[in-house]
């Protein structure tokens, strides 16, 4: 499991004075990348090797609101990966006030030269990388 | 059911070229208080009576990606109301390349003073407009 | 000169209760976009003939705040055109207060294949148009 | 001078590949409040206080574009007060390609209960902290 942290930006609250829904989209998005880069799986290497991994779906459940200055951390891991598609998990907390902000999970397929593909075969060394995570040979940061 | 239409602005899109996946979750927004407003349920009165709609879920699933200057038709609808909790369906059409773009929900509770509330009781001429439109009693915009 | 209508998004407030002040900088581009297109230069052929006209310098003064589902005209106009640069004028007025909203002043260049560019010799046929526009040549839509 | 630093996200990008223009209001809003933050002023303390300090205008210069996984540096430092209006003076770095991104300054009043003031009446407190800081006699943190 990876934790990513972040702090909620002015910019990013609305009227109801609470962190707009969409940016916590744009926050998993951000954990998702700091995660890869953390395993050595950087995303500019990816799109550099012609590789994108775009969003399938994404399912999320707001269960307390934040709102500007408030210390959010984003655990993730990788939940599924079968060479074709990845799901991610997330647990968004805000320290800020002790409370689980959501919980969501991302599906993501993977893409080369603007067509779906089978990682395992387009791109191996990616493939491995997202075994030996999910085998626990690669350290994660907890 | 209701129809909002609009065009994906360039500030919509991302580095792979396409809409960041991120502004539909906006569009979803955008396309309910469309709604609202059409039912007569104003968003803006909502707020004036001390009413929200935060978001408690959000279900979506990308199909085919969309870029700028796409014509995007959203047909939304109110999938289930409980007095507690309203659903709402979502399918976001792109009419420039004629596919399905993605197909979602979102569900929402009702507050009132910072509290959750019961709209059967708290606000029962927003209850009785929700079920008008359940019963077809409401005229559509298709 | 060019007008452009939209509403404020929910999405666009902060927790001030007002729009975020970067979202005007999004509209700028919508109503630039805009008046592009209706001249006949449109942004899309413009990238697939390969030239861009990335923004170089923004001026904007914030008059007067706008809020969720104000309706918004934005004056659009070419003050200046050099062949290498482009300036564009904007007046934001807030139809449903009636006031202005902010005045605002873009420089932009060309660039084509990653270079800057003169237009009138790399893309002579897009020259002609705006110089046509500054001349009352053609027809503006008031 | 104070020095904020942050990284270009993915969803910060557009379909030319770069950072969008409208982000970098967003970053100057991020290290404003960095300061304030550092210097004791609080911007959630303040809004407690009934205090805001919205933009009335911005001043920005786009010199090299920036892309997603830069890291950004933004030297920022108060350039005038007046008690009236402060105005910030920006120079956003790009420490990945080593190029000066864009220079800005945004001007701002202060706002108490809805209604233009004095910070030197309606705040003395907030017009000796940013006093302090004119005069060097509060650490910067460089």
């Amino acid at each position: 499991m990876f934790t990513y942290h972040r702090t909620v930006h002015y910019h990013e609250t609305d009227k109801m004075g609470i962190t707009h829904h969409s940016n916590y989209i744009k926050w998993m998005e951000e954990a998702r990348i700091f995660l890869l880069d953390s395993i050595g799986l950087s995303f500019r290497k990816m799109e550099d090797d012609g590789i994108m991994s775009p969003v399938v779906g994404i399912n999320i459940e707001y269960k307390h609101p934040t709102t500007y200055s408030d210390l959010i951390e984003i655990d993730i891991a990788i939940a599924k990966y079968t060479g074709v598609q990845i799901i991610f998990d997330y647990t968004i907390r805000d320290t800020t006030t002790n409370t689980i902000a959501a919980t969501a999970t991302s599906k993501h397929c993977f893409v080369k030269d603007g067509r779906i593909c089978v990682l395992t075969r387009s791109a191996s060394e990616y493939d491995s990388l997202i075994k030996k995570v999910l085998q626990g040979q690669l350290p994660s940061d907890e």
